[in-house]
């Protein structure tokens, strides 16, 4: 048994080896994957790379640590094959992400130019005909169209029984359901110019809560034979806990460094994102401040003093304070939620690692 | 026993009331799934909707036809459950035209408007801000993601025996992996403007050929545990056969009726499509009809005179010819695969009518 101060050194995320091991069974699947691309031409070796390239830069493997910690929480022993399963949620990500970026016409990912980006460099390159724009995001929409495909394969190749792959297989279809509705939600939450805290609320808990970390949970929880009291500790664990998590991430897309984020500073301002964050200064804002909110938000030219102003009212306005105020408010409910919970302890205390690691102020 | 007479007075995909039973099993799949989505927010109703529209609108149902005729000519007894498993077949095709048709920007498909139009088309009814086309195609892109991660939960939810469903499940990520690779290409030959009669058949096999015939017919071969005599001859018959549609499926788009083929008349010239029909052209014209064939090709304006002079240097150059013969020889060749072939009967006589009438010249 390792020493509890030996734990504490290294990030919740790293217990059990677990970012380098999924990476590994990441890189082992692609491989496996490319004589398949290769066979249909080696024109398709740039679409391996830049599949490969996405998934080394990595991220932080959120989802996985979830889905295996879930797993272990409900008994399931330390196995390659719980991580091979946990490690397909990257790739159903993965997509979630190059299609994203595309639809946001995000021009950066992971510190990296983004995969349409990528492609579009490729086409200038080489000189082709035609838009490098249009080509490049064609190419993204094919490439996120693959990692979704492959993530359902690589949880059915993942060497699990089938009987555990069965209980897994109706929850998964509800998260990738769940996620692409949440994706529309918020989508129309942007266009339709409706920022209520409410609908903000509510694509934050489809979009992100419940993929990120309660249907992973509850993932590794089915594919172990977890009974009910356990999945729905992971429920009462994970929807608060999943909804600071995107509170975090609204307040680091409008105040985060981008040497930390991997996104250019006020990405999220320049998108028009209605994030819970940006709702919240609607709201509290007067007359004069709310205009200048509306006037702003989803610029994408918006840079320099404008969007110095813009972060000053989310400030003034006392958005920040009170969104901050939520983030903790939903980390302590999180955290109630373990204690005396019917899970394996030493999964109890990386979950609760978890979530303060996750929810921390940066600043 | 039908007697044979009345047998060959339906369409072959029409045998076994095929198309009204894989509609029925689309039909009830979404519907079950509504509620998923609803509980999101009842602004998800217009993506269920959409979805359900263009499964009903339909096309012919030819992917699930060769899954299950390739289950039957493998000895499977006729059942609900090959029925849905072949039904998974049209998710994944709508997923694949969906994309493509965003890909493309082809405002049009199966008669109506295409899905990204469809949404385009309800943001400008509602009044919303911002770009309704680029909020068409995310809203398409969106939905072809949840076509695709619905095709493999129908697989899964199908009833068949889980060994079954391990037995198709390696053969469906490679029809999946091959399909995406084979629409990059594809994408490829239209950027580079190399438009070889090889390349064009390289595409042709990838995106259409395997993926409209053999891959259908070997996952019901698989899912049935067919042995190896019986999947090579689906080979044998599958991949010249397939060839054959796309070369037909060629020259409609070309020379088709709109009616018939619910695009506007040259849809492929106009996108530029580098087809098998269009680089024999290029091969065979003089140096002013080739310069005329590149100057027109993938020109959105083409219309009128142009168009029909266009197609007239396909006529002139013998291309269409060339074409339609490889057509016949193609057919021929997967109709020999069928002569004493270890498969069912019924089956093998469902896929011979198959053959013909699906490469049938319309003219």
């Amino acid at each position: 048994v390792t020493p509890p101060e030996a734990l504490r050194a290294e990030h919740p995320l790293d217990r059990a080896d677990l970012r380098a091991r999924v990476g590994k069974a990441l890189d082992a699947f692609v491989s496996a994957r490319r004589p398949t691309l290769e066979t249909v031409s080696d024109e398709l070796v740039p679409v391996a790379d830049a599949l490969a390239d996405f998934l080394a830069e990595g991220g932080k493997r959120v989802r996985p640590a979830f889905c295996y910690w879930g797993w272990r929480g409900a008994g399931g022993a330390d196995c390659d094959e719980i991580i091979a399963a946990a490690a397909a949620l990257e790739l159903l990500h993965a997509c979630a992400l190059i299609h994203d970026d595309v639809i946001d016409g995000s021009d950066r990912r992971r510190g990296r130019a983004s995969v349409h980006r990528r492609f579009a460099a490729l086409h200038r390159m080489a000189g082709w005909q035609g838009d490098p724009d249009a080509f490049g995001e064609a190419a993204a929409i094919l490439l996120g169209d693959l990692c979704l495909t492959w993530s359902d394969q690589l949880l059915a190749d993942s060497g699990l029984p089938s009987d555990a792959l069965r209980r897994g297989s109706a929850g998964y279809d509800v998260m990738r359901t769940e996620l692409m509705a949440g994706q529309y939600l918020d989508l129309l939450g942007q266009v339709s110019g409706e920022a209520s805290v409410d609908r903000a609320l509510r694509v934050a808990r489809f979009k992100t809560a419940k993929y990120t970390v309660e249907r992973p949970l509850l993932l590794g929880a089915a594919l172990a034979g977890a009974p009910e009291q356990v999945r729905a500790t992971y429920t009462e664990y994970g929807v608060p806990l999943g909804e600071a998590f995107q509170l975090r991430d609204d307040v680091l897309g409008v105040f985060g460094d981008p040497g930390t984020t991997g996104k250019p500073a006020g990405d999220d301002l320049r998108e028009g994102k209605r994030t819970v964050l940006v709702a919240t200064a609607i709201d509290r804002a007067g007359v004069t401040d709310e205009a200048r909110i509306r006037r702003w938000l989803g610029d994408p030219g918006l840079d320099g003093p404008e969007l110095a102003a813009l972060r000053g009212i989310i400030v003034d306005t006392g958005a920040l304070d009170e969104v901050e105020g939520m983030v903790a408010e939903l980390t302590a409910r999180a955290l109630d939620a373990l204690v005396g919970a019917p899970i394996e302890p030493e999964a109890g205390e990386v979950l609760a690692e978890l979530a303060i690691a996750a929810t921390a102020r940066l600043r």
